[in-house]
């Protein structure tokens, strides 16, 4: 997530480079042929391109309006686990209660790993989030958070356990299992009620929910028809442009249709790039400075002070 | 769904030659009858197109938004079936408890029976929901996932149950009734307090909601009376297209007009292989991929490791 | 609620001849003063309608958005309608347990009563809400569903019941308050728990809800000051467009300015008919086929097999 | 609210005069500046004026869908509040069981008590919501609601209630808490369990929701940057457009300019009324219909019958 | 948050005085050139700027669309905050009952203090979002409320308690943690059953929503690379609308496009402003306000009468 208010030209020219000299070439090359070879039928009505350009805006303003409603839901989802994560952790605290003093320790034991494992969870949830698809691939090179594995994870379980989780098919919803099964040991020794039981299996409930609705934006791309034909109207349109501008326009023709051109493409890739916020790049909803966060509300609420530090890859960044 | 970034232009060809073979014919004898033979009073002010234009980009801009609300919302539903799919199952998993450790046999098979049959429902709602309407049939060939049968089902199911499943009228909602008296037997045996059946209930309540919504966007077309006249639209204005350029554009009445066309066919087109996300063909919301994806997920929690394998119809297509 | 691919030319003309007429004699009007009689000042430049044009166009998108929510949102609530009377079933099937054998047979009458009264819940909440305002009368003549009383109910309900019933100010809100009692007697006598019961009552709150809204949908216009003038200013612009057409055009005003204004006609019309989906008319939220599927659906699961009939009113519609 | 199908011309003019008179004033002045004293630089292009035009439509667009949305979301409020009134009587009279027979009559005085308050709850808010922000004043005269007294409540409460309820900061919200009282009064003498209490209770966090979501629209006006720069453009732009169509349209720019202008004004002025939903006046959401609908339904109930008559204060208009 | 219907020119020209300087040099540079010097290729024809307008239009429409919800959703959950202290302050006075009579007195008093460490609550989340994030610094002089400190919440805790909240890294969360345990110590006295111990810890998991969504608001600005182009686009546009009116406007060219820029500006500015509000200045949602309704709501609950005095900044406006 990019927070400074300014983006730099330079990062702007690295995603654009190759269209923008694209349109510059043809300008030129409609502008020279047509005052210079005088090549006339080269030049078109101006009228033509406008009602191309009022529908392309219009489909380009619905597709940035879609991108950011799905950047914005992975961000919800996950300020949701940043909520339920603190009420997991006051929950396990306070509704686990022994029935006899002597399992004081032992409750207090699994209440730890309970905890601990939550934080296990929310970190490897951001790291199955981020894991690459092939077919997303665009052979551009990214910013991206380095530390996004799952060995991060291993601090906050027992031994055998992340062996276990290492190998799943599904590692994240390997541990709500297990949460599960301990909440069921802590009923049957009595540290839970019946009723207690099931409030707290109702949160895991809740993380079900956070986990499903996570993958089901990371694995569901914008629908390609859409995100296809705006790539392909844009370059029509561009494409149209120098034509339309070179009889009345003159030398003005290369930076106002380059300029024009520019606009139209800004509004297409600023879409591109917020549609998917889990591609482990600049433009993602900051998993890692998220999963930060929860780990030090839920180390305060428990009384630890180890707090994580949280690292800036490059300024005006958050990733 | 389409996966892969790029449409191939024979798949877009193979859904709108007619009407591109329209255009062009139209366009040129147009351009003919104007150029050559002169039919002056053929042509016609740009201008009278310009405000019709705007009209129908807002109308499929609405279009377009709505046919993607609709895909989008069948996936979410899908995708609350994969996260209480997970839950479903660890909740018959930790739950369910035998009063007296005689029971813990029987106990087993009736989650196992309950976990399966929970499998079978989701395909069964699969399979169910991918059975086309005879009034949505629109004489095109399609690319459709053929492993669509009931016969899918049979393995995750006792026999007569199958055999009763198979002739009823509504056979998922029939799985969850099974599933409920399930839970009576159990309540009554004292494996479920009174707290855990009703919360075990709850879930159900959940898949038929899942259930009741597929349904509602299954059965219930995106209303006829916007689509129709937007397919309507398109045409008049494709029509007049040529009639309001050729008089300033000549020869380049032909292909700019085609082009222009294209234009808003596509987007009209993009709109309504959207619309209708359960029809068994490209577009669709990938739901045999993801029944198996639930299907592994449960295998996995209840300790399985027969994995479905999922089949790829065609690259970068995900059925 | 029209499910056929295309709407017919015939049932449109019934609905638009008026206007259409009149946009036709007007056009030749001013066509005939302006080419015959040379009256010049009738003629108005092309560019003076265009703002007009788009701003009417925004705001019948604006329009067609909202109507098709209101629809949308009545067919939803019709789909809890749906789930809810299925999870009812179930619930009533599986949690009401008589606490001594006894008692069996008189639980099974019981659940029964209550069953079959939930379809006369559904069969009413119909009959109700497709009772007319007299202040959305038009004077159109409409493709009706004539199976619209409240008779209809009597089978599913005790006679006394029914008598209540009939001259109640609220008849669903009476048999909603019959299904609470009938639970008050099952807890007193032991057949439901504490919890159970207000599990169902639960479930009866949802009916309330869906009651409810369906009620504020039925009994709020979409505000008038908004649909009122989107008819006046299709009005007017119909009205400007042949003086704006006509210098330049010529014959062809006529034609052209005839189609330009039905798009605009249409897209508000097409609004005014789908913003109402209780008014027992062509473009309908389908009332009758949902109770028809609800009843039938509820028998299966209680056992009965005498399912109800959909009868179909014409080709193509549902009603 | 207004459900007579079309605004009087009156009552528009009522609303407007003050702006059409400088419109028409202005354009008076404009044509004859132009055409008599022939000021020639008093015109303007057209084109100039286009630009701004699409975008005030558009942003009027934007303004009129969420002054429908405030009020929608007003009138689905207090659909919320219809639906679990009727709830809630039905839960007082069900759940609310007496221990033992003598207590019989003490539990349905309780019960009448609680279902009256709940009546005088309904009608509080009403008026609380009705009473004006002198913020909000814009010396226009009205029509309004004159039946919005505190006093009409009395009748609900008893006599001490009624004056400490007087004379409270936040008179609903008393009321809430009195009807928590009471159920802790039920629940020690055990006429609720502990679950149908904390069942009870939850119905009036309901009602907490529902009081504080009127709260919130009718405190927070839609942002005044918002209304004020919408209507700020609409003065500037009706402005300018005489001299934009004085040199083309000639003496015909008075009626033009004045009818375009007036389009404007009116989609400004729609939203601008439609906005606030609770100000007691012609547009409003009908409190008043509504409270009295919850009165009958809640007397027919408790099974009282001295239903409220609803007064008409004008015909086609619902308060 | 202004609640005066207008606003003063004093204050839009405070933020704008900038542009608008460059839009007046620019106006008149380009007038003077291109009139006086005869530098006729600093024309441009006006249709260019047209279609760039348009896309603008749309783009800001957008803008200003989700500006508004972030706002609006500010307040909803501010909103959320005011029901929920009311329920929250109604349940922990009906539902903490003690079980012999002489517990009455320490009911009471840790009633007392979970009351009022809820109004804490209230105000350390006020002040925890209005500290401003270095990177959302503009170097703009702001109106804003001088009270925002935590030692306001000093009266509301006990003494210990106010120093362990003040060093903590979320000191919110930290009270919520406080309320959770003193639930458990009722809990274990027996002044809470199981039931209503989970219940009151549900409106606990509330708080922890309130406040999460609140954190996210807050945290996450809205997408930069929105609002960076909306900034730069509004800047070409305004740059180029001198080149294309100086042929056709004259000497007009330098208010006409001052005015024009100033509108898309202005749109922009708004939209600018609104996004984030929980910045301490003009726009906020009134926190200040709110937070002491809700103090005077719970006093008033509680049965004190020491309510807040509410202070005005500013006329017309609500901090």
């Amino acid at each position: 997530m990019i927070v400074r208010r300014n983006l730099s030209w330079r990062g702007i020219l690295h995603y654009t480079w190759k269209s923008l000299l694209y349109y510059l070439l043809l300008a030129v090359a409609v502008y020279l042929a047509h005052d210079h070879y005088q090549v006339a039928y080269l030049s078109m009505p101006f009228n033509t391109v406008t009602i191309f350009s009022t529908a392309l805006a219009i489909f380009l303003g619905f597709k940035s309006n879609n991108a950011y409603e799905r950047w914005w839901e992975g961000r919800k989802i996950w300020g949701l686990l940043v909520n339920y994560s603190r009420a997991w952790t006051r929950q396990v605290i306070t509704m686990m209660i022994p029935e006899i003093e002597a399992d004081a320790p032992a409750v207090k034991e699994l209440q730890r790993r309970m905890v601990y494992r939550h934080i296990a969870f929310v970190h490897a949830l951001r790291v199955f989030l981020r894991i690459k698809h092939a077919y997303n691939e665009t052979d551009q090179e990214e910013i991206y958070e380095e530390a996004n594995r799952y060995s991060d994870i291993q601090a906050f379980l027992l031994e055998d356990e992340f062996q276990a989780f290492y190998h799943k098919n599904n590692p994240p919803n390997f541990l709500l299992e297990l949460q599960g099964e301990d909440l069921q040991q802590a009923f049957k020794r009595g540290w839970l009620s019946d009723y207690r039981f099931v409030k707290l299996e109702d949160t895991l409930v809740e993380f079900n929910n956070i986990q499903g609705m996570s993958e089901r934006i990371k694995n569901t791309p914008f629908p390609r028809q859409y995100s296809f034909f705006s790539r392909v109207f844009v370059f029509i349109h561009a494409t149209l442009l120098p034509f339309a501008f070179v009889s009345e326009l003159g030398f003005a023709t290369i930076p106002v249709s380059v300029v024009i051109s520019f606009v139209f493409l800004a509004l297409d890739l600023v879409g591109e790039r917020t549609e998917d916020p889990f591609e482990n790049r600049l433009e993602d909803v900051p998993l890692t400075a998220l999963s930060l966060t929860i780990e030090t509300n839920i180390k305060e609420q428990w009384g630890d002070e180890d707090f994580p530090v949280k690292q800036t890859t490059q300024e005006g960044i958050v990733l």
